[in-house]
């Protein structure tokens, strides 16, 4: 999809949340450019006939991440300001946000959605449960809301005693919604997404994620796929676990036979490179 | 002073505002380190008897600024979450934050002084101007206190319900205490100095710029006054402000002579070399 | 001019330079997408009548420099590796670059033109003054192109005889053409040009400076006009200068007059604000 | 290792190639740093009682990295340019490099040791395979070495017939020497050192490489052994190496029974959390 055709899919903004939400705003660049920017390395030392697909994916396989900073994306985001502060932490993006200093803050504050309002993890200790039954979560929702429209009407109170701004807003809620336009590398977009796309992370900021994950997939979907396949859905073992799985493959190996063990792995969706480099990581590499 | 010595000074934490506080916890380098990170790129074409103020003053006056990025403080700091989210905006440093998803977070909201409860400024859309009188900053004063303390006992509430802590804590107001450690290198330090220091910067966000500077001050006495010197007292003139003071001079020069104008600038604490390039950017450079 | 006109006016390289060049390959944003990134900040507590083009000088004249990273420009630059090595410093640009582990090198390598054959600079230590005469600059420019030769007759026979390429190019000369697809951001892209169109820059950059600012030039009009005006064209006095302007400015005041010496200054080119700013820091402003 | 006995330890430079080193200037932070930088952000959230190493082994393995940039390095570097060409791309790092413009380069210049002139690789396009026979790569040394000779004689010259330095350097060869300070942080030093470390890195740079692996052993002997373990000898497998690996297990499964396939895998050097998540990771997990 072209940079005109993703610009009319997407020009209604993603709703997210019950005030937010993610408009594209522009992009740079898509899957050929990223080829394009990996064959300027490469040239003259690379077959030209290798498709983009296969190079794209042999780059995410190998984590030759450049290329993929020469793509970006701009969109604009309206998010709860606790959410904005994990977005935050994404230092090598480039953003403007709404000044609470200069404007008037409007009473846009979130509220969770009743299957939201969930009990602590004990294990998890960053993290949610079950959910409250619905009595509960509503006693809470109304007490949250309550307090969020004490908080807003003496904002406003503040304001209309001539009170700078700056000042008038100190006791306003986390929850109050913010707007800010983001841009962002696509290799950092990828970072972006395999850490907040996690089951680990929060809830508020993950549905955001899922909104830019699904423009990445229709901006650029060759790289999305190569993403999932050797990032998002990957797996790292340690030192430790290499060595207790091939001593493990070893072992079966010994009682059952080679041929009889790599026989049992079905390598569907793998090129014969993969495969090669496969055996090899589990210690059933053919012998030489 | 050196880096045990450093330390000593600042083993205590420097108090700001009202629950906040800058502590010291590391450096690396100084001032001397600063010359010999520069000494590397001009080694055999300086002379090595200019002396380190020397150095430091001409790095800084011609903005040779990567030699200061050799240097680095880490401090910790306890600031309104409002602060931190302006702090958060230098993206160059380093940080970790108390996560309010893993801890429980403590009552303590900042509250302004009587004299920080002022009047919006009309010219100034994001400042602030004089004081409220002091019943009205009192009773605004009371009036957030009591805002804060019912968004506290509810949070207590939740918690004690067993509500998730990353949910809970949506309500809380932005002047909520936050801790973080911090590591910025020196030439970022000045950058951010430049910034926070300035009149226009939030009073809340001046006073921890303060405490910084005050440990810089002592840290690297010399780059402190070369960036004053060069930078934070500085003054920019703009082409077109340029040109028009070039030309007035030109004509006062033309009514009184060169010589007496000349006379008239006291060109103490300037070196040999900067009073040539300071009559030269006035146009009042002498014939060749 | 907007994206696609851009990439149509400059669809051909701009030749650099013996062997260089700098091809537009993509942007992203222009003069407007500033302005929207910066109303995101301002946006209730601005009038939404102000101009662009004041919008712009405003931001620009205060540092506020955000709003300008959110413009992209991609480019593919053809430049001796020396070159490559000065504008490698510019550490926030992506980019690709031709390697000469995968890709056997073409003979082609910088040879200064005759003017550029040029003594050393005695006061400017990193610098070139006058140029050679004709028959010297034509005798040293022939022992640069028999030595370079020399070097690559020899990388082609360690190649013909099956050396690694990471190996046999060890000798190669600096001045050897490299390539590289180049993105960087509008306010990283004001900070290259400041440095690298300075007068001390080494020639052999500043051309390719050049070619860029052409580019930028026409993509984005009002913000070069205004980078022109306040950064590229402006003049920083220090502490101690502006000390010693304003005193003699109070002097000559002193004896011909307030409102004689401010009739000196013509102040065309400058709004309404900048002319008091200006006269304030001159120490001339009205009394109140 | 406390900086004091690191600092004592490496007071001599680490000799690398043959006209090159690696020295240790200064750092800041170490193990315990990262934990203290750990703990503001979970603090009232864990126990106090975990150990430094499990909690490092924690961050590692769970890739929460943003502590370990509270930690800095700071080395001084001579390599030849080719090196450092590779070095410039880690664009986190900090550095100050000798200058060409302003010193004239001494005739140091890297040639390879007899088993570095080897064939180019036929399947990795950017490797080197085995050796040259002695007298081959003899003579293509002693030729090298000749080709530089005249290189710098070249140089020599032109700078006594006056020529700025910043010209008559341009024929010199990539394999010259240059110097420099370098600071990086330690979450991008292990960055650094899994991608240089690595088998595919070209020999020079590993060279480096291993220097500096050597002080960060010494410096940070907790991280870097958890770095081993999760990050430089662990293996990533891909989504469809995932499925391919759990079907064949479970197929196993299938014919000896999960409690003989599971005592087959020796888990010793794993934690019960770390055994329970390889097992689920293999679709082996205990029926709930």
């Amino acid at each position: 999809m072209n940079r005109e055709e993703l610009l009319t899919k997407y020009k209604d903004p993603i709703k997210v949340l019950d005030y937010g939400h993610v408009i594209l705003v522009d992009v740079m660049g898509d899957d050929f450019a990223i080829e394009d920017a990996a064959r300027i390395s490469y040239q003259r030392g690379t077959r030209k006939t290798s498709d983009t697909r296969g190079l794209l994916r042999y780059l995410l396989r190998h984590r030759h991440t450049t290329p993929f900073e020469c793509c970006s994306l701009k969109v604009g985001v309206k998010l709860p300001i606790f959410v904005e502060r994990q977005w935050a932490r994404h230092r090598t993006a480039k953003w403007n946000e709404l000044s609470g200093r200069y404007s008037e803050l409007p009473e846009e504050v979130y509220l969770p959605d009743r299957d939201q309002v969930c009990f602590q993890d004990k294990k998890n200790k960053q993290g949610r449960a079950e959910a409250f039954n619905e009595a509960d979560a509503d006693r809470c929702r109304m007490e949250m809301r309550e307090e969020t429209k004490g908080a807003f009407a003496l904002y406003r109170s503040f304001i209309a005693q001539g009170m700078a701004k700056e000042t008038a807003r100190i006791h306003l809620p986390f929850g109050t919604y913010t707007e800010k336009i983001w841009t962002q590398d696509l290799h950092n977009l990828l970072h972006f997404s395999k850490l907040r796309l996690d089951a680990h992370a929060q809830y508020e900021i993950r549905v955001y994620a899922e909104a830019i994950a699904s423009i990445l997939k229709a901006w650029v979907p060759l790289t999305w796929e190569a993403f999932e396949d050797f990032q998002l859905y990957a797996h790292t073992f340690s030192r430790q676990e290499m060595i207790s799985l091939r001593s493990a493959l070893q072992d079966i190996v010994g009682s059952a036979g080679k041929a009889t063990v790599c026989a049992r792995f079905n390598t569907e969706g793998l090129s014969a490179r993969e495969i090669d480099a496969f055996f090899e990581a589990l210690g059933l590499a053919e012998d030489p």
